[in-house]
């Protein structure tokens, strides 16, 4: 077996290319000669390439002048690159390992020698400033090693090139919301009273990751969430080994993720009768979220969509001050979200077709919350829900 | 029940004062009147501040002349601080939501205006230069937005107050070794010709968060890592839906994690009678760790443990390029590793009892790879292991 054919790539040769041309163009627009990106999921869009090698510096270039991008990163990482990309081997650069967590020198000591030697010594490059892994001590290593380039903040430029989803990436969507949906019946079957919090997540997990119709499930860019009682007022917490107990409200959230691609989603369950206050809030909820979803098509804008469902919450005494979605597609940890289109006020992103987001119609008062949301596929005529799991507050008796 | 009562801390307040008291003394000597750290465990470590927000810009801030630290983040997670933390009301300050994702504006601006509202408009800071979510977009809005200040980098300072463990992280450390035990040999126990890779990554994770002896496991720092065939030439792939082949290696490396300490293993499995070069290099790995474990005692230093291990392998007619281990504890995604010290040439650090190792001891080869690895604590006389998972190429028939 060769170490390259075994592994099965999730988008063809000219799905790149497409992707290439298109952060290309982009990059022309803003006046950028190179882009080096550090995102996980920029990295793996340009190339595919596929590792949880994240932790340490890493990065992938493209030059408007060459065909292919080049991935840079740790030696013992080049062959997980070689593996998973159809990058030319000369494309390929490990850096020397004694540059890891060096207190002085920095694998981008490394970087710059390449760039240099690349004939880029001048290039006006885009750095990703505000992306999870580009730490300030990287970039300050960067600046000082490429004295005469003109260094910019790239503002996401290959994000909102992930923005609109081809029809690849949306049967990655697919497959990923139906490993959610059974992902959260499972969790559903498994609460009740006396079951401790660290049960359910266990079984979140198993089923997170156990594979549908033949595809597998990725690790998810965030654990699964759950919060119990009065924990359900604040949305990140994690599991504990308590029991849950007989009468209370429970908040999940979780995603499933299909080569990278994630659908996340949130569901409210009570145990026992539900007091009258919870009902409310979670049917005003899913009439928001009802409503919104209905408008998210080709031609609306971000703010539209969130105009749409505040009224709803509005109309009925309550309000949500934290956006109402985002959009999602590929990812790595710590987080799903894409960082580009925010469901919000002063949001006027015009939405497309293919755009996808999590509506997170989470509302969290001062002493309990709940969310039921929605992965969701923009389209011509409204949001394709991305999964199928029961739109109410489920009460477990 | 009470939202505060119902979560139970992981240590006692005298722990966290104990804590601050060494953190503080090291700032003085460093020269810094405060220091700002944006590293989840150091926030945690810190304060026991426990949530899965780190997606987020967000901080722990400490200062000389306060008793407590300060909690700054996103409002929603501000009850996520009050719940797990036991800081008093007025060190837990939510930024605004529209500074969320903002293309101007940063949660840091506000961070800047507190600083400057509680006096230390001119204080010397200490900045996390290089943990993983402090970007180069957050660090350039803090000195922009304080400067009348001295703002470096602290060098992890308070990681490198988190490297000797007190007591009652030693029996968090041991509990997480006992989930990681458990969890291997369930591993160990699916593989087998025609199972699919995510099968026995799902019993991996199932295993990983199910409690042992009332003490649930945690998120691990990474996840579950699998490597199959030509594959274990390189550490960090993750799995597929292929099935496992009927005679191949395979290496596994995972961790058990309680309360956020992390035990990480790593095994090699063989499917099938191995070859003579595999139970060569791997009986080498055990030789190797055997002898290097036994110098891991107080007043030897790291790269003397390193310098027994690699004189083993070099006698054998192996090398490795790689550090051989580095210091572990509390830790979130996306590493498990402290960014401390490293056993390898050139660290002088004297290893003392109650730091915690992760003896990672893979080679990877051209063609192949194996480890066989294990987390450890420092003692007087050697190292304590914290795993009980056979030490030995393990062949399933």
């Amino acid at each position: 077996m060769n170490i390259k054919s075994a592994f099965q790539k999730p988008f063809d040769a000219a799905e790149y290319g497409n992707r290439i041309a298109d952060v290309k163009s982009r990059m022309a627009s803003a006046g950028f000669d190179l882009i080096i990106c550090q995102d996980p999921a920029n990295m793996c869009w340009l190339t595919g390439f596929d590792g949880w090698s994240f932790y340490m510096p890493q990065a992938v270039l493209l030059h408007l002048d060459d065909a292919f991008p080049i991935w840079f990163g740790r030696a013992q990482d080049a062959r997980a690159a070689c593996v998973t990309t159809d990058l030319p081997d000369e494309n390929i650069i490990g850096y020397s390992e004694r540059l890891v967590h060096h207190p002085l020198d920095h694998p981008f000591d490394e970087l710059c020698a390449m760039v240099i030697d690349r004939g880029w010594a001048r290039a006006r490059i885009g750095v990703e400033l505000d992306a999870h892994y580009y730490t300030a001590r990287g970039h300050a290593h960067l600046v000082k090693g490429l004295p005469n380039c003109r260094i910019d903040d790239s503002r996401e430029l290959v994000n909102w090139a992930r923005l609109v989803k081809s029809d690849a990436e949306l049967d990655h969507m697919r497959a990923a919301g139906r490993i959610c949906s059974r992902t959260m019946r499972r969790a559903i079957d498994t609460i009740a009273p006396g079951v401790p919090q660290h049960q359910v997540v266990a079984e979140t997990y198993s089923s997170q990751i156990t594979a549908l119709e033949g595809k597998h499930g990725d690790y998810t860019s965030m654990c699964p969430l759950i919060q119990v009682g009065d924990g359900t007022s604040t949305p990140h917490l994690t599991w504990s080994a308590e029991p849950l107990p007989d009468n209370t409200l429970i908040v999940m959230e979780i995603a499933g993720a299909h080569r990278h691609y994630h659908a996340p989603l949130t569901r409210s369950i009570h145990l026992g009768r539900p007091p009258e206050k919870i009902t409310r809030l979670t049917s005003v909820i899913v009439e928001g979220g009802d409503a919104a979803l209905e408008v998210m098509r080709t031609g609306n804008t971000a703010e539209h969509v969130e105009d749409v469902w505040q009224k709803v919450l509005n109309r009925n005494g309550f309000s949500k001050d934290s956006r109402v979605g985002y959009s999602i597609g590929l990812n790595f940890p710590p987080d799903w979200g894409e960082r580009t289109v925010s469901l919000r006020p002063g949001d006027q992103t015009e939405l497309k077709a293919g755009m996808c987001f999590h509506f997170q119609s989470g509302v969290w008062l001062d002493d309990f919350g709940a969310a039921i949301s929605e992965p969701v596929v923009v389209t011509d005529h409204g949001a394709e829900r991305l999964c199928d799991v029961t739109r109410e507050l489920i009460v477990v008796h």
